[in-house]
């Protein structure tokens, strides 16, 4: 019985790199985390250990170093795409190459001076593939976000096994993983500026953020939904958002023992196990996703 | 514009059960981490915050628990299987279940005494669907394994990017992520033995430390198909094995400045960044592989 | 040859207490972590298992949840100074009673809706004692910072195992621990809130960051005494500033072999090993610590 | 007011070094995680960022990899001692050294594979002061254990805030942290195998097994004394034993709410809160720790 490769990709991940723009006095500061997974004629190597195809993972580490002193890191799904381009293009056996970047946000503290700000992270993953096709998706994980009120859960599904009591008023906190797919266009992305990343990433996630705050929520999978559409509603250029929201529970604690009552006044915020909605928000008739998720 | 919705899922992440079972003296220990998610009919849930279709995540971990109870936990697989069955044969609103399952091992220190055993763990992922069928993936990570020599790199592609010398003799250092979907079959998983999901994880990581000791390694890519081909010819259950390798570089160390040499002796062990290899290997005519992999 | 019980200390770590105050639709948030560590007539128990004198983890962090009730959460300092003197004065074995908290930080973004702020802790550590002292550590973690220039590094021992080049401009960065000593005071603190830890802590912080941008660094040692030297010259009330600093390296890339320069502006970001600078800066006269440290 | 300098360090923290000994086809393996600590004319480095006293944190990196190559990595208390005095020794600015070495354990697998054994670590810290005198503490940190019956706890404190229900019958489980300092005796260690650190070691850990797993135990406290008891009762170059052991809560599931009952069957395993017995065991007379536990 034959033995097959199955689909399979291999790069250099998380190479850190911090690019320092000086503009006299005043720097500017770029911190990212860069995954480079690349494809193409691997057969060979899995079988016999032939590494004619095969980019060492440590020259993609040296060319996300060339290429941030080249090019500068911009905004991130550019300087994803430039890479992405540039392994499929330099090399004929790689057919495919997928780059993930991750940025750490720095607030300015003095011309030269910075401190990390948020816990969130903003995150990028781009495909390019060497039939000339792209996919853009942004995002941001660790965007930690709560309610102290607004929040209802109730008429559920009551089962043998639930005991859980009806809640009109609790807390909501999540810790958002978001991405959203950019609707592919005409222009080379990157190549003249037509796409303007930074500001879609700062809106999205005002939009994220604004949703959140915004909805009366009987359910997360309800705010999730909200926080998709505003997304989509604000942004043409994006068609699909994904969102993996923890249900980071915030337990009401029972004060009754010691003669207290606990109006919605003292929780006990939980580790695990912990409530996990996942879900896809897109327009209808977007165009096909390809690899984008990958 | 419309905006619909598009895949999702939600349920109970990480809930930690431990299961004693007492032999008289002796006691038997299952300790799991169990993951619930379920789909099927949430348009109004995300729409419109009505829960009528959600059996909350809350009766969810109690199912796990009252199972635990009711069943045991045998293999992982086994528990898995029954929990997400349960979850669509009882509610008509769920079309779909995961359940993911992790086991911590534990070695005996006497009749009812353990200590942890090993930075590994086991895992797997069903899938249950309302036409009855499922899918079962077992599998492990962090299982950390080193070769101290039989590693070899060298007839790479050089770029203009590339500074890697050659090495004829290297480290090669992993962590070990393994999932390896079984073949489907007639009889219903579980309900009668007809499958020992104990002694095939047994045996296939035994497959897996032999092939990655056993091979001399020409590229780790080589080693994984090596590991997942190994899988292969000796289980006839397992149709396919995916493999996540981690490069875990090991740098020798240039001790020339202080008057020594370096014979492959002294190394530098890398946190980031690493080489990262995924690949499937399979059976040639495997079944289609449906949600298995989700 | 008798064995006898050295210091010891029990107690519950890391309750997770959330306290929300509705002032009408605005509510304010506290978010933070209590850990509670009694020591006292604890012979017993260690040698015979006689829990007679022994208040159970349980009972301290029900403890904490009837206090955030009562009292609310105002400072930290002031919050653990209430739990440590509630253990020593209602429990005649507990002799001493040291607590810790941990604020996680949110920042508003709506009458009732937040979100986290920053990587950074602010803690506190209090010790109180039967005999009536206390003691009061206030601090922060996970501040992180970075100077892009302004930081040199030369002059240093040269040793047969040195290689590492003098720098003139190098990048500066760390993640800031500081914990800073209150000096006593006569009057009982939290009592008449005649310490103002909130704006104690807030100018602290203030000073911390601004000596770190503001000092040009001929090494770390340096900044870090500029860092506590700057709190204790604002801070009348605090008498000692310890801190740890790692000095997290980013090393300049290599690019010649690609025929680049790189003047200071590609980094690579490194995890492990670093350096770890520890120190402590105290007013000349400082009253002893006690076990303020501990 | 004047503003002083008061304890202070630096060093380089965590390298990690593995080394391989060639014996024929037969390899051997030390896995080690190096941090050195630095103390002695420290003041003109923090006053002015005088470096004249300041041996980089580099060149100690660059130490520990050819001490490595010079003398192999045998057991981690002598190669600890080794660089200690090294570093003392060669520097006149440097009175004091503390090396910390963390040991993973690998088991044989192959002439020369190797997969990581267990999640515990094996660790040491030393002191040499330039008086000549050197401290050496062994220990390990993440051996999780677990007791299914045998443990139990009752006859507490019963407070306003106690609401905890006596247990006859309890699971106990801890990770260990263990430290245990060697008396000082007069030949100088690691110059001729006068202490054999590796059987100590491996006995010293037999004993905290054991007496963990034969404790009937009424308080953790009380099997912490009887842990660091029998470490001293069976090692007489053991003067001290210091024991850190969180409580990891294991709570019996309530499932009366599904008609079942629940004999110490299933548990919940609770990550936060949870309670922490720290505590010193010593023999009487036991010399003075000078700075062994810093």
């Amino acid at each position: 019985m034959a033995i097959v490769l199955g689909p399979n990709r291999y790069g250099k991940a998380e190479t850190r790199v911090v690019h320092v723009t000086r503009d006299g006095e005043v720097h500017h500061l770029k911190d990212c985390n860069v995954s480079v997974s690349l494809s193409g004629e691997m057969e060979q190597v899995h079988r016999s250990g032939d590494n004619a195809a095969v980019l060492p993972t440590d020259s993609q580490k040296n060319t996300v170093y060339a290429f941030a002193k080249k090019h500068g890191i911009g905004e991130i799904e550019e300087f994803a795409l430039l890479l992405a381009r540039h392994f499929v293009d330099s090399q004929p056996t790689i057919h495919h190459a997928r780059v993930a970047v991750e940025e750490y946000g720095w607030e300015r503290r003095g011309p030269h001076s910075f401190a990390r700000s948020g816990t969130e992270v903003r995150t990028c993953v781009v495909h390019h593939d060497r039939d000339g096709s792209s996919a853009v998706v942004s995002g941001l994980r660790d965007l930690v976000v709560l309610n102290s009120t607004g929040s209802e859960f109730h008429g559920f599904v009551q089962d043998e096994y639930t005991t859980l009591a009806p809640a009109t008023d609790r807390v909501l906190a999540t810790a958002v993983t978001a991405r959203w797919r950019h609707a592919p266009y005409a222009g080379r992305t990157g190549s003249g500026g037509e796409r303007d990343y930074g500001r879609s990433y700062a809106e999205a996630r005002e939009c994220l953020l604004d949703a959140f705050a915004g909805t009366h929520s009987l359910s997360l999978q309800q705010t999730l939904f909200a926080m998709g559409e505003r997304v989509l509603l604000a942004r043409p250029e994006i068609c699909e958002v994904r969102l993996e929201l923890p249900n980071k529970h915030h337990f009401l604690v029972d004060l009754a023992p010691f003669g207290m009552d606990n109006d919605n006044e003292v929780y006990f915020a939980a580790d695990r196990p912990y409530g996990l909605i996942e879900g896809a928000v897109l327009r209808d008739g977007a165009p096909p996703a390809g690899p984008a998720w990958d």
